[in-house]
């Protein structure tokens, strides 16, 4: 039997054709059709699905299932999506009743971040351990949650928004939620951002960076760059991202204490270094016996994750 | 088929015959007898177990499992308690194969905080429902977390210490663990005696418990009860100690996303008038969408809640 698998992005859908082990055997590309209200994407997907099983020589009736990964909030249980905006979904979507409808096979969908955090438990970082949690660090903070071998959607669909632990009891950045304080504010590459210029005016420091703040075009990744030479003031700032990163992995320790706490996403590249920082805060501030054997690691599967973890949803839901 | 299961405590052990589907059918306690390193302890539970079956007509061979609450650090997978202080065990016991050896029956083992949460969830203010978490509030903070259907135990035992959650940024009080500014350094009895004489030195303010302050007699109850009747300063203290409950929870809503947050233990005597101060600061600092249909909630099982989740231990894991 073979699992199909999209990971559905703003620009592109990742497809492959996996394994029951999640192994993928065949990946390709096709591009996302946000207009008309994204309403051709789902049929997209599955016509490509279809045309790539005829070339490929695979047989439908071998397909297990299909699972999706959407960037928008899920209903994992009702299988709905509430307001997919880099798709022009809005409204709910019934997309796993569309989708089943197309395919005639089961499908399970989840968000981008659980899907990730899915795949990285099964093939990557996460060792298949039963107790892994996964932060990813892009734009935003995406969170994914794993305990007794399963994901934590909680009560309302709000389990593993770990963008949204409030960690900034100064309560500085203003959030895209509309509260002050949150993860996302102070460790995606927009928080990098905010510190960076918070920091600069408050500290004055001298740094190669100067030119770029006065003209107001700092980047994520030229903070870390500096950093990486030797520049005081990005140590500085990354050092701050690091420690409210420490924090929230500490406060996960007792809570959910996986194994694995894995950092992806873009922000994730600056790799050794930031993890160093990291580890180095959270040894200090993490209950004793919640150390014990947890290790704060960096993704392994890239952009294969969400499509691995779309697969992964099937493995585990469909019997 | 029935259950037994026991509450061990370091004083008592609650005992009780229960159905399977959780109910009391016959309730009673002995002495926790500690001496020789609390050797007796297991044996004295089962003697009671077998004394009680003859005498109440039961059937031992009609028992599906034996649960058993511990208070200490156990390790659930392997069955084991390692170090509990107030029953004078010293190093690694092996409570489950010694049990299963006594008595021939399947036995479960977990931490008191755990086994009343599952107790709540079962037959208390958790409704049944999927994701429940609970937060005992006595002489230190106890958590239990249970996200779809099943306790969180974690990948070394840490699962659910939330009492370890740091909450107070400010590191005001050391807190038994070694480290500072624990949930349970704020929000215990000893937290409400903790902040009650820090503000009363920082602030200065007029109160009925000047004298028991001076005195440093001052009790968590004291302090509920002045605010109660409308001291200003005792009204400030639990205003904090709320305050520092209602992040936790905020945080615990973005984690696990409980649909119950339950709050038990002495401190949760206070009722109505601290989960009030909590649900007030909550509402504010929590993600919107984490917030829809969350309930706080107090314990409503009291003592046989412990003994209840020992038995729902049976339940879940006995097949």
């Amino acid at each position: 039997m073979i699992i199909l698998a999209a990971d559905i992005g703003g620009t592109t859908c990742k497809l492959g054709v996996l394994s029951e082990e999640l192994t993928i055997l065949h990946k390709w590309e096709i591009p996302t059709q946000t207009g008309q209200e994204g309403e051709r994407i789902l049929r997209d997907i599955y016509e490509s699905f279809k045309k790539n099983a005829a070339h490929k020589h695979y047989d439908m009736d071998e397909v297990l299932g299909i699972g999706l990964g959407v960037p928008g909030p899920v209903d994992f249980d009702k299988g709905t999506v509430n307001g997919a905006i880099n798709l022009n979904w809005s409204g709910v979507k019934h997309v796993k009743d569309e989708f089943e409808k197309l395919s005639g096979k089961p499908v399970f969908i989840d968000n981008d971040a659980n899907v990730a955090t899915l795949g990285e438990k099964f093939k990557g970082a996460g060792q298949n351990e039963a107790n892994v949690v996964c932060l990813t660090l892009g734009t935003g903070v995406g969170g994914g949650i794993i305990a007794n071998n399963e994901l934590v959607h909680g009560h309302n669909g709000s389990g593993g928004e770990l963008g949204h632990f409030k960690v900034d009891q100064k309560e500085r950045f203003q959030c895209n939620c509309g509260l002050k304080g949150c993860l996302e504010t102070v460790a995606s590459a927009t928080g990098v951002i905010n510190l960076t210029y918070h920091y600069y005016k408050e500290l004055q420091f001298k740094t190669s960076l100067e030119e770029a703040i006065q003209a107001k075009e700092v980047q994520a990744k030229m903070v870390f760059d500096a950093a990486k030479d030797g520049d005081e003031f990005a140590t500085y700032v990354i050092r701050k991202v690091a420690s409210h990163l420490a924090y929230a992995i500490s406060v996960i320790s007792v809570m959910t204490n996986p194994k694995y706490i894995i950092i992806g996403g873009g922000v994730s590249k600056a790799g050794h270094f930031l993890i160093q920082h990291i580890e180095t805060e959270y040894q200090k501030m993490t209950f004793k016996p919640a150390l014990k054997g947890t290790q704060i690691v960096t993704a392994e599967l890239g952009n294969d994750a969400g499509m691995i973890g779309a697969a992964g949803l099937i493995k585990q839901y469909v019997k």
